[in-house]
């Protein structure tokens, strides 16, 4: 039986030649009744469908807070949302938006902004209803994006990452998942060229205070043992072994590692839509398990992932328009 | 360098025999700097650690909101939390709390209640941090409780599940987890005694309206496939495959499945902390996919962990009074 789905699960994926998201899954058409779980939007609304119906982008972040940051800037910086000033400074205005204790989302025009929580299970889960909503919405050409923060392998913290791959524990380029009780690998893939267009939008012009680079991405199942600290509640292993594993990561060419990108690329290849993974490095990890800023440190440099898919959804969307 | 590592993590664990937390981490005590990165506590705070010397209970659920109604509810039902009515009903105040949007943590006496996010990388971030926590404050006697919903195998909506194992992906009671690139295997344990003392306190007496049932539990990585669910956003097996799924967890002695419980159970054994899983069933899987409660079923029927457990800690601190 595990033989079986793994064969099934590994190559396939279904970007259709329209570019209309059509998911390989037989059973949906014929459901009885459906819905989606954790995410407020539902499925069996009518105008909410036709409303997110434009969406071009989904762009993913841990946290509520994270998202909708980006929702209030992209907001401000394509005039899409509806602003009123109560007194207190802007308050926005969303097309669409649910906050719940596990997922929170936004919907601004073309870019529907939804955080994913910590680990693969977490932004599996957010992902797998995404999908069925852009399916079920009838959108086409939808680009998904994970903005984030990471630790970086001989990288300065502030440096943003542009994931090229993402290997995980086993240090192949796939995301290990199950099917039926049995472990399932999905390979990653990456689109170059996406890649290519979203570090392409480093400007100094604009005068950026960090620096783009692109690298591949360890994506490990855990913070502590999984990403080689020695600070977690228990540790096998000595600070030589850690220095080890870092130099094997970057003898493949790892440039940072975090926790979702693998979910993230296999799963969009798996259905068919283009997705990268862009992540701001907080601490050099050959220097330090534990980042050294400072909170206002830590919320300035949070934003230079924000700041340059911004950059690149509204390069996208002038070209579309 | 893998097997090496998979050997060490595998049968140890350090209950002490004082029954202080004494954690497996030969570098925390020479760490420069330690803090918890992600629960904040202050490790460094002395007054702080103070207050939580005393914990004996930590109790964790998925979201901010379960964890928060389980303190105010123990802080009522214990008369330890101080509670003042400003009008709009009691306020409970707490001994100590936080709030994140990655975790919230309530301190009531000697519980700690603190939410973990879905699945096992959420939680193990958790764990990791709350048992250094227990280490640094000096805690002795602990006991970890998870509450949380799942779904039934043959079980009714509304019965709560008492785990006595956990089985993952490969059906094997293991916590897959990684160290330095490579999969590690954690052992789960259960303490068969805890398991006992917790499903002896449901009560006929005190008009529940819920049974209890004692059986092992399938921990799964994800909600749709790997909970052979049919409704994700890609499915590549049949619903006989499904269905032979089923059977053959049901053949292992599984009557729940959830997202959970093989990371609690294994690292509590690895750090001997005492440890048990007690989840409600919203929907029988046999029957369907998708829970078929109303939001008002819902609320009421992820009240009656809670009422188990608070029952159960009520015993205990009074056997110890």
């Amino acid at each position: 039986m595990a033989a079986h789905i793994a064969t099934l699960a590994g190559d396939k994926h279904t970007r259709s030649a329209d570019g209309y998201v059509k998911l390989p899954n037989p059973h949906l058409a014929g459901l009885r009744q459906d819905g989606l779980f954790h995410i407020k939007v539902p499925l069996d609304d009518h105008e909410t469908l036709k409303e997110f119906s434009n969406v071009k982008f989904v762009c993913i972040g841990g946290t509520p807070g994270r998202v909708r940051l980006l929702a209030e800037k992209l907001s401000t910086e394509l005039n899409l949302g509806k602003e009123k000033d109560t007194g207190d400074g802007p308050e926005h205005h969303f097309d669409f938006s649910f906050s719940t204790e596990r997922y929170s989302g936004y919907k601004v025009g073309p870019v529907f902004c939804v955080n994913h929580g910590m680990g693969l299970p977490s932004v599996a889960i957010l992902l797998h209803e995404v999908f069925k909503l852009l399916q079920a919405a009838g959108c086409s050409g939808v680009t998904l994006i994970r903005v984030g923060t990471c630790g970086g392998l001989g990288v300065e913290p502030g440096t943003v990452v542009v994931s090229s791959g993402s290997l995980t524990a086993g240090l192949k380029e796939v995301y290990v998942t199950s099917a039926l009780g049995q472990p399932v690998e999905l390979p990653v893939a990456v689109d170059q060229d996406l890649v290519k267009e979203i570090s392409a939008c480093a400007s100094s012009a604009e005068g950026d205070d960090f620096k783009v680079k692109v690298g591949k991405t360890y994506c490990a199942e855990d913070f502590y043992q999984g990403q080689g600290r020695l600070d977690g509640s228990f540790c096998d292993y000595s600070k030589e072994d850690q220095l080890r594993f870092f130099n094997k990561l970057q003898s493949l060419g790892v440039c940072n590692i975090e926790m979702e990108s693998a979910a993230v690329l296999a799963m969009a290849h798996k259905v068919g839509v283009k997705a990268a993974v862009v992540c701001v490095v907080l601490v050099d990890r050959l220097k330090c398990d534990l980042p050294l800023l400072t909170v206002e440190e830590m919320k300035r440099i949070e934003n230079y992932p924000l700041q340059l898919i911004i950059r690149h959804i509204k390069k996208q969307l002038s070209k579309n328009s």
